[in-house]
This record gives structure tokens, C-alpha cells and sequence, in this order.
């Protein structure tokens, strides 16, 4: 086995995606609080997992109570969360990993920065730059509030919640979002099935046989 | 294709790990300057995905250019330098993804943060807790300061360089690592056919044909 074993100074992304049969890019999903965000990426997750694809969500549970303990709510670390998790998930779309995440993101400048982040070459990389797919998770606010299901909407009406998204701080739509899914309108599964469709469009993932 | 796609709320680590065929853990490589902690880490990465495994090495090069630069040298932000890298190595981890990280980690405390990191388990979750693998890459450092690649040592003799592991900051060695090797002993390759003997005997990756 020994002898079998040869490698470089360092792997470029080419190469590792080669090794890895997959290459990486982050899906960035954004929306209002209860768009669906999390449903949606979570289903698509585990969808493309079963396709055999490496996948990986970034999200409240693993990010804030991890990394990004030690952040609070300021406009500061509310930019600084995000900041690192652009950087992170931009490491595993380096992996070969198909990074999600889903946080309501609410201000353009700071999903500017993520997107800038992954257009970002390291000095001397020959590497094309790791694709960003901003998902925009859109619904009408009435509807997310309805739905509500941690009853943070009723929180915040009532002023329990400050600078809550939508409510008492703006939502910053995206303009040009790379793709739009309204959960208003379609299943979950519609909205998984359609984000796939345009992946494989692309050619960031393998066709799938119909 | 629609009426195949199922979900569940959240994924355990181990359907994750079943999914994507392998299991997810941390080789933390810790050694002076010079030490091959990058060399090996970076020939046993590549020797992983040649055997179709998923594994991503952390180095200066991704991170503190990266996530991490906004971190300077004070001990406080070396602290976090470590914490952050520890918690990013656990995401991986926790993908299904084998983590290496290469850097000098000189203090047992950042270490054990790191470790203990891992071990910590999210609320309610059921998983196990991820494998952190301590691999301490001993050498002489009359052996380090010779090899010397980057005149780091030159630098920190003439004073150009403060605080300097092994030369002006101490270098705490691990007292009961997982692993050892000794790169003046060894060659590159024999010291990943001992990492990845080791993994095996312990089941972490699948045994290869010999």
C-alpha cells in the first residue's frame, strides 16, 4: 500500500472536485422569518444526499450556539454572524461540499459580502471562483405571520421582540436573485424540485434520470 | 422524480453518516514550525480522497486569510484563532467529512477547548460524540530549526520574530495524544501508512485491500 501513495504540495479546487466527483457552491437561501427557508433547504439537503451528493446546512443550531457563541444581536455582529458564515460555507464549497444556508439574512450589504467572499481568489490560485446562488424564499409577510409557528411574529407585534424582520426592522429583498421560490404557492416538494431543475441546468449537479 | 422526495425535520449524524457512506471526524495536528504537521496532513488528505473518502484539511492558508482575519497575535485572539478553527473543524466533522487541521497549537488549553468542543453534544440531540483525534507531530527542534523552510527560525534567533514557538514561547507537548510520529524518523509517506492504519484498527475508516 505504501508505495501506492503520491500526492502534490497542495490540491487545486480541479482537482479535489475530481477526487470528490462533485464539486462544491453554496446555496444562500434568505427570506423572512417562517418563509420556509429551513423546511425548504432542509428537504433539499437531504435530497441531494440521497442523490449522493455531499451536503451540509448552516443554520441557528449549529452556527450560533458553535462558532458564533460569542455574538450578540448589534448591527455589528449581526454582520460579523454573517461574515463568518459566508466564510464557512465558502470552505465547504472548497471541500467539494454543497454548502446551504438558511438564516433570514435580511440586509443586502451583508449577502453582498458573502457573495464577494466566494468571488474572492486566494494569491496565485488558478482556481475559477466558487459559485453563490443567492435563494430568495419569498412570501408574503401576512402569510408568515400567520403561519408563525414559533410565535415570534405575536412576540413581536406585542414589542417583545425588538428590531424583529418585517415587523419593527426591514427586509431587504434581494433585486437579482439567482433563484426565487414562493412557498406561498408551491409544496415544499414543488420548491425543492424546482431549485434541482435549476442546478441541473446548470450543471452543478449530474442530471438525474427522469 | 417529485414523489420520491421525502424529509424528516432534521437529519441524525447517523443518517448523515449512513447517506454519505462514511463517518465524519477531527485529526487535529499539532507540532513546532517545521515539524511536517502540513506535509503529512496535506499527503494523508489526498491519500483519503484517493480512497474515496471525503477530507479537508484547515491551514493558515484557508482560514487566517479567511474566517479568521480579523485575528491578530495577542493571546486572546490566538485563543480564538484556535476556538474557531475547533468549531469549524466540528462542522465538518459533523458532515460526514473527515476534518484535518494543520496548525502549531502550541498550548494543551486551546487544544483541550478544542477537544472539548467536540464532545459537547447540541440539546436533545442523540448523536455521538464526534472522534477528535489529537496527532502530535513530534520532532527534535534542532531537527525543525535545521530544515527551517521559511527562515522562521533564523528570524526568531535574530530577534526579527517575537514570541517564536520553541524559541521564544514555549511549546507544550501533549501528554496522552491519540497518535505520535516522529518525522525524523520517518518518511512522509511511512507516517500516513501509520495514521491510516491507525484509523482503520479503530473502524473510523474502512479497511483497505492490502
Amino acid at each position: 500500500m505504501a508505495t501506492n501513495i503520491t500526492w502534490h504540495p497542495s490540491l487545486s479546487r480541479a482537482e479535489r472536485n475530481s477526487l470528490r466527483k462533485q464539486q462544491g457552491f453554496t446555496l444562500w437561501f434568505t427570506g423572512l422569518s417562517a418563509s420556509g427557508k429551513s423546511t425548504v433547504a432542509t428537504a433539499l439537503e437531504q435530497h441531494l444526499l440521497h442523490l449522493g451528493l455531499a451536503a451540509y446546512r448552516l443554520d441557528g443550531d449549529n452556527v450560533r450556539f458553535g462558532l458564533n457563541k460569542d455574538l450578540g444581536f448589534s448591527d455589528k455582529d449581526r454582520t460579523e454572524n454573517i461574515r463568518r458564515i459566508g466564510e464557512v460555507a465558502k470552505l465547504f464549497a472548497d471541500s467539494s461540499t454543497i454548502a446551504l444556508t438558511s438564516f433570514i439574512s435580511p440586509f443586502k450589504a451583508d449577502r453582498e459580502l458573502a457573495r464577494t467572499l466566494h468571488a474572492a481568489k486566494a494569491a496565485g490560485s488558478t482556481d475559477e471562483p466558487i459559485p453563490f446562488i443567492e435563494v430568495y424564499v419569498e412570501v408574503p409577510i401576512e402569510v408568515a405571520e400567520q403561519r408563525d409557528p414559533k410565535g415570534l411574529y405575536k412576540k413581536a407585534r406585542a414589542g417583545e421582540i425588538k428590531e424583529f424582520t418585517g415587523i419593527s426592522s426591514p427586509y431587504e429583498a434581494p433585486e437579482n436573485p439567482e433563484i426565487t421560490i414562493r412557498t406561498a404557492e408551491k409544496s415544499v416538494e414543488e420548491c425543492v424540485v424546482d431549485i434541482v431543475a435549476w442546478l441541473e441546468a446548470k450543471g452543478l449537479i449530474p442530471a438525474s434520470s427522469k
